[in-house]
């Protein structure tokens, strides 16, 4: 047995690719030598025991390595990161590899039973954990300062001598998840557990989300259609529907967490402990100790860190604010001249005016929101977060409260200054329906070019089917390594956030809204699996139990929703009616059904547990177990001790 | 040394009594044996391994245990109960046998190392985990039904065989608390950490939130008192104080999270694992298989519960709320009525009976609050809770609820129905100041009564100064176990809670709450203090790490008070006169204030840490250490099997 251990640890023969290294061209030999070296390396004597490989291409050496590792060391590997797996007794169990035979569809001989994406994680994980022991800067690079305990990769990344790292594609398996997935016309539930399986946990929630939402939208599409059809303008069904959609998507995002954690518990991401986070590449300070490590890093004053934020980052955000409020308000200068103008010389060319001023605040607001994005890059990364989470929750608040005053600005004037309801819903439908066909071109038709594209150059190299096995290899490590990079679902859950305050901020003005998203979402579903499959590398797998701040954002907005609806039913005329002799009147009773709905809201986010309540059970029985085995321990402990 | 442990284990010259048993009068010898049998046994014979001795007094045995342990028994059930205490390195640690040696002040003879409180702690937790193991029944009580697994000391309980169990107090160290605490008049903090040491963590937590709130009431007191000397009544004033308060009272509960998370981490409490809780006493069901711990046990649907909760429960809790609302309006209706009568007959005797409806609605009020806590601790128990904290939590928020709108509801009327600033102003300081002289009364006054009269009992006892030691003991149990039981810190924090609702919900009226309310907690510092180490039994120790369901009810109660200050601001004259031209402009701003403070006031929970940073560094410190402990592990591990 433990011969065929050490056999499989460096025969050649079993060697997978999983994970491809890029180099900058003309790294020197030492550094490389020492790289190698170090990720060969025993566990023992500080490298990352993985197996690394050079990529032979027709052009020779390319400073391309491909980086895979022994069944055992994964297994081991799989422990060290806290993978949680399913047991034979149908319980979810962290791995270790002493309990390995307890482990549903393990076998020693068995290599499917970490799927290719845990294996790909493990391996980023062991690299980015392969740490510098005595070297004080990376040999042949004197500038590349190394410090003990300091993660080489990153050091290797920030200097750019590391270009990229990124996981293989499975060739055929993706053919078989694209084939489920998106490859043919049906009605049905996506196979959120393959994609798991093959992208890890981070998308398939995504993709679970926007299932979970779209389907939870349609209720209120099948119930804003009527409204559409007969054109009901009553009051009351008004306010029926807007109560409906207001405790409906308290509902839904109170649901959401359950189905979320009966996903990531059979993921087994739920009870995945969370593993100390590294400090993030782009983190500088000066050397010092950890408070909570007690090792030597880059140490920066939480002080400054605080100072920055609010006394920059802040005022700067709540400039851009303003800047964007101040172009709001000349487009709608423009918008009346233009009106004005059409008014006084009624031509084909002043109707053509009349569109120019809504071009013209789409294409400013398109370059505002890029510029924003950069400046909040800038800002985030010059606030000098030590860990990557922190500065994405901070980027992501950054961006989306820019995002959401940039769509929803103009629509709040509309509604609560200009008080004009049908151009509110003109407005709505325009900027609704204007933003998913843009999406939908450009996830949708470019991705199907770019894989029309693909195929054909899938085709010509078929026909030169000589080549063999490990040209292939090369070819396609050659051809992956230019695929753009997927930069995570930021964008994706943010397309959701705006399309959802489309719908839920002005639902009792425009009741199809729900309808479009409910069309726009479902053809989503195949442009972004398309996305994913096709046109990007393959992003390493991010074990997550939440969707996180997203979680927030939307319930946040259903908490403006509540309120918004609530002053537009009021200022509908038909509840105007209802109030003849005070408008007083009028107001209190809105504001006072507006508090009793926000109270009904929280009172239903507490009262709907979190976790349904198998899932509940089943973590309590885990967190028993493991109380009674210490407790088994210290009654041995004790018994010893007591008889001496 | 393994000598002396086991002579120290049976050594009755050692036997120091910490907890009291007293078993009913005329309990079967037979099931005293078998109890007292199971209390000594062994660990590994499924007994307590705890010493217990007979009291013997003047009139000879009665049914009254001493319970204690050896020094060694008491740090094996440190470890199974999870204490944590202070390292060498000044960290908090879990406690385990095996590494004593690195704890702060340990010594295999310093027998101090555990406080009294954790010792009783111990022998609690220890008393009530003596578990049946094959016994059908209890000896000589056939209908006291026994499977395996379930708790002795519970069913002995629940069968009326065990009348009580209580910690004896121990007076050399009452005294020097007492003196500390309460004996002498100064100006300075309270011993929180004699506190804790003497009555466990949840009494020192309210002692501890006591005080603090008291000084996060000065500066409102100190901003109030000008208010009333100048009897300023400007607008913008008001506005100011109003807009202080509601911020300060965010501000002071944020806060409050970080003082408690640095008390609790201090003692220990705040690292504590949460214990598996056990069935509570009174919970009753059929005989099946917990899931969670696989063992035997009554089961009760839990559909069944939230069914008696919603059908039953929340409707009468609906009732009583109205009923309560009713008598309040019948109340205003004799009020006016006696008014009117008054002014038709001006003599002594109608101004008398002006008074009469205040009394006869004070009176019922106290008859309808005592009734309904029965009837709400009937329903509680009906709804047959498994747990403990599930069924204080429902009947806190049963008397919760009916609490507050007993004591806030006639000012609601006034306020926003009759609209009666003058009234209002004066029903509250009347509200607020009875209560609290009724309090001072029925906690300070009546104590200090009793302990006067105990002080007389004291000095006969001392003039009879020869007897032997052993009886004094016996005196002090047997004075003891009539003491008064201490029902925990609920009726303490109602009384703390309704007192903020009469500082913050109305207080840009009456700003001179706070400084009657800052008057009112420093002596209700004393009487609680005096009430209890004189007046109830010593309480067992509470482990706890933060004031639980009543961080929520008060940050509950301070958004309340956003929105009632909001109106009453709104409401005032001088507001008024600020929008002449229109009422509707008034209400709106006054919405639009309130919702921009309520969002300010989410922001402010949301952005202020709960933990303060070097206590949170210290808690990522000690996760970090055991990640790492694990992985060291693991490390060896994957070095073993990779070398074979």
């Amino acid at each position: 047995m433990a011969e065929s251990w050490s056999s499989l640890d460096t025969a050649e023969c079993n060697f997978r690719p999983l994970v491809v290294i890029e180099l900058a061209k003309g790294t020197k030999e030492e550094t490389i030598e020492w790289f190698t070296k170090r990720v060969v390396d025993k566990k023992t004597d500080g490298g990352a025991q993985l197996l690394i490989k050079p990529l032979v291409t027709e052009n020779g050496h390319e400073n391309i390595y491909l980086v895979g590792a022994s069944h055992l060391r994964l297994l081991l590997g799989a422990e060290t990161v806290g993978l949680v797996k399913e047991c034979n007794d149908n319980s979810m169990r962290t791995f270790t590899y002493s309990s390995r035979k307890t482990f549903k569809d393990f076998a020693d001989d068995n290599h499917s039973f970490l799927t290719m994406a845990e294996c790909q994680y493990i391996i980023k994980h062991e690299l980015e954990n392969l740490r510098a022991r005595n070297e004080k800067m990376i040999p042949g690079y004197p500038q590349a300062k190394l410090y003990p305990g300091k993660s080489i990769v990153r050091r290797l990344l920030t200097n750019g001598i590391l270009v990229q790292i990124f996981p293989l594609h499975d060739r055929e398996e993706l053919k078989k998840l694209s084939h489920s997935w998106y490859g043919r016309v049906k009605v049905g539930y996506q196979p959120l557990d393959d994609i798991r399986c093959y992208f890890g946990e981070t998308i398939a929630l995504y993709f679970g989300f926007l299932e979970y939402f779209t389907f939870a939208l349609i209720p209120m599409a099948v119930i804003g259609i009527p409204y559409y059809v007969f054109a009901w303008e009553d009051y009351d069904k008004y306010v029926m529907f807007a109560t409906f959609n207001l405790l409906w998507s308290t509902v839904i995002l109170e649901v959401w967490k359950r189905i979320c954690a009966i996903l990531t518990y059979r993921w087994g991401t739920l009870l995945m402990k969370r593993q100390f986070e590294e400090p993030r590449p782009g983190f500088h300070g000066v050397l010092g100790i950890n408070p909570v490590t007690g090792r030597e890093e880059p140490v920066y004053s939480s002080i400054k860190r605080q100072l920055r934020i609010y006394l920059v980052s802040l005022p700067f955000v709540c400039l851009c604010l303003y800047f964007s409020l101040y172009v709001m308000m000349i487009y709608f200068d423009l918008e009346q001249w233009a009106l004005d103008y059409h008014k006084e010389n009624e031509s084909n060319f002043s109707s053509l005016v009349l569109y120019v001023p809504s071009i013209i605040y789409a294409v400013v607001i398109e370059i505002m929101n890029r510029i924003y994005r950069y400046a909040a890059e800038f800002l985030t990364s010059w606030e000098n977060h030590r860990l990557e989470s922190s500065y994405q929750n901070h980027l992501i608040l950054k961006v989306l409260v820019f995002n959401f005053l940039n769509c929803f600005a103009s629509l709040f004037y509309i509604a609560f200054v200009l008080f004009d309801m049908k151009l509110l819903r003109q407005s709505l439908a325009t900027l609704l329906i204007t933003s998913q066909i843009l999406n939908q071109f450009a996830e949708s038709l470019l991705p199907y070019w770019l894989q029309k594209r693909h195929n054909k150059r899938m085709k010509k190299r078929e026909s030169s089917q000589k080549t063999d096995a490990d040209l292939s290899l090369a070819e396609q490590v050659n051809m992956e390594k230019e695929m753009g990079t997927y930069l995570g679902t930021f964008d994706d859950y943010l397309e959701l956030f705006l399309q959802f305050g489309y719908v839920s901020l002005f639902s009792c003005v425009y009741p199809l809204a729900a309808v479009f998203a409910v069309l726009n979402n479902i053809t989503e579903i195949y442009s972004d699996a398309l996305k994913m499959c096709r046109v990007y590398k393959r992003p390493f797998a991010e074990p997550t139990a939440n969707i996180g701040v997203w979680q927030l954002a939307f319930e946040t907005m259903s908490v403006i929703s509540v309120v918004t609806n609530c002053i537009l039913i009021g200022m509908s005329p038909q509840v105007d009616a209802l109030f003849p002799d005070s408008r007083m009147d009028l107001v209190l009773t809105v504001a006072l059904v507006e508090h009793l709905l926000l109270a009904v809201k929280f009172i239903m986010a507490f009262v709907i547990p979190d976790k349904p309540r198998d899932i509940q059970l089943k973590l309590d029985k885990l967190e028993f177990e493991s109380l009674e085995a210490l407790k088994q321990q210290q009654m041995k402990l004790a018994a010893e001790s007591l008889k001496e």
